[in-house]
């Protein structure tokens, strides 16, 4: 992606000399060498932001899990697979004027990797114990120190989508939530659009449907907004 | 892939007038609408398998789960995702000549795969019941009417790999096992080199490692040879 590059290192924009970071793709959480959770997040939306975030003049740290499309030039990488290495990819990204979390982060890990493949035995089902993860969004919100200016959560829902992502919202401590519905029926996870509602502190704003380089164009450009007045 | 289309069409070998089965890739089991049980298998082995039948003359149908490694022109393409879809998938290929069973089928589904995505509740950790998936090499390997002469399991093993590849092929009734160590130090699964050693009535012959185009070469140069003197 020669022009990424080029536009990269070109942008001046109303988010020069900003640094942004976001998180992008799924996590995968391993069962056993060959077996592992993952989840259908493509990764498209994550880089799709990264890169207007780059074209209106941003610094990018892309901290991205096992995705299936790939990161936009003209950001820094760094490659993760599970929910623990995202965090401390986080942390280690750190600070950062914004944050916008559009990584599908697995919820809960198997709590005790096995170190050889599961066999299977005639009748004998696998027992899994979950953990819960590090929770990203809710840590880097409630940061006493350093805490970027402006955190941005995603909400993956299947139903009653603006009710769940506003409390969300206010659970995580996050400013602003980006909503979208997953249920199977709308063809947006692992489609090329989006519908999503901007929760913020002034309410929901619902979106209409577009590409997710709309969706991340019309974010990336109220980013730099919010930036530009506090 | 151009070439293979041609080569394909033209392709006059030992397996002129045979048709072969090839199973390949993982299987993805699903947990709710968005998330997933998989395993690292790339389906880099099936793929050349079945471009190597091709080349000898085979007409090839190629049963594929979520492969990372696209599958070769010139073969018959059938898409699946779970391990039932792919028993289905099967049976309705066959009869065949010879059955390679290169995927890297899940031994468990989720029994109850949740309608909607499992919320995460404060302190609430999912449990999750697995039910056995089908065995589908032990199926073909037992079926009473319209057996395909040769049928090939493959044992992916993580140690002992020899005891436990020999005790696979008698356990599921197949004709040989390609087995291999897929332990993470070798850096097989997911990578071009496979170290494989075939399991037959007369033992295990270990084959040096080699890339998995020449190990497919040499696989179906022995199905050729096996099927012309059976």
């Amino acid at each position: 992606d020669i022009l990424g590059a080029i536009r990269a290192t070109l942008a001046e924009g109303p988010l020069s000399g900003r640094h942004v970071l976001v998180t992008s793709g799924p996590t995968h959480e391993p069962i056993d060498p060959v077996r592992y959770i993952a989840n259908r997040s493509s990764g498209a939306q994550g880089a799709a932001i990264a890169a207007a975030l780059r074209d209106l003049g941003a610094r990018v740290s892309f901290v991205t899990g096992p995705a299936r499309v790939p990161p936009p030039a003209g950001v820094e990488v760094i490659a993760v697979e599970t929910a623990r290495e995202m965090k401390a990819a986080v942390e280690a990204a750190l600070p950062a004027d914004a944050a916008v979390f559009a990584a599908a982060v697995a919820d809960w890990r198997v709590t005790a990797e096995k170190a050889g493949k599961i066999k299977k035995e005639q009748g004998k089902l696998p027992v899994l114990d979950f953990s819960e993860n590090p929770d990203i969004l809710a840590q880097v919100s409630r940061m006493a120190e350093g805490r970027p200016r402006l955190v941005i959560g995603f909400a993956a829902e299947t139903d009653d989508v603006i009710a769940h992502a506003t409390a969300k919202r206010a659970r995580k401590g996050c400013d602003w939530i980006v909503a979208n519905d997953v249920s199977p029926a709308t063809g947006i996870m692992g489609g090329t659009e989006n519908a999503v509602t901007l929760i913020t502190e002034r309410g929901a704003d619902a979106w209409p449907r577009m590409t997710k380089e709309q969706v991340a164009r019309q974010l990336a450009l109220r980013i730099a907004d919010h930036l530009s007045q506090h």
